[in-house]
């Protein structure tokens, strides 16, 4: 495990939500990503060495629509920049940690991307990403 | 607003989570510490420029306490590092947020700080923090 790559924070509304957070961050977002296969439209903030996400869902039956109902907006993951995804994965398996997908996906910002089961991390998801090399 | 400081991980137990986190972080807890105002005992990893912070709470009535008691185990709140808090608590009221405390307080890791409500932000608890000076 690295840096914090990124928080992600599921929202309604990306009209409603980048602006305030522009406000709140004083900053910029810098880019806005749809990623299909996790029917999400993502907005991205720079703070530091970390991103700030924002997550609005495309799809009623989507993950963060199903957070959003059951625990309102607010944070939804956080995500680890790894060196070696398939290393980490794997250290990670061998400690007793559940991974909810074996092999690592195509995640928003050209990177590769694996979950943590909250139920093996105190009810935190954990994002691993690598970027694409 | 400067980097992430810490992201805070709301958990029932210090004593189970520690050695959880130490495994997953892939590091040692390198502090402790109770912050008797808060009610809260916390301990704090390093990861890159940012901290991970666990809360477990030493009173029933706590916000950590109640937290749990809500929602679970999990994220708790995004602490920002600011230069000037005193200057970032205005500019921030005068963008509509509301400030769960009107003047810095102490908080854990010698720091002052502030939070704003959840009903500004999202839904999201943002801690601003500023270093003793």
């Amino acid at each position: 495990m690295l840096n914090i790559e990124h928080i992600g924070i599921a929202v309604k509304s990306l009209d409603i939500s980048v602006p305030l957070f522009e406000k709140l961050l004083n900053t910029t977002c810098y880019k806005t990503e749809a990623v299909a296969s996790e029917a999400v439209k993502t907005a991205f903030f720079k703070q530091g060495e970390t991103k700030v996400e924002l997550l609005e869902s495309t799809s009623a039956d989507s993950v963060i629509a199903k957070f959003i109902e059951k625990k309102g907006e607010g944070m939804h993951h956080i995500a680890f920049e790894v060196a070696d995804i398939y290393a980490e994965m794997k250290r990670l398996q061998n400690e007793g940690f559940v991974l909810l997908n074996e092999t690592p996906k195509n995640g928003a910002d050209d990177k590769l991307v694996c979950f943590l089961h909250p139920k093996s991390t105190n009810g935190l998801l954990v994002e691993l990403c690598q970027e694409k090399k």
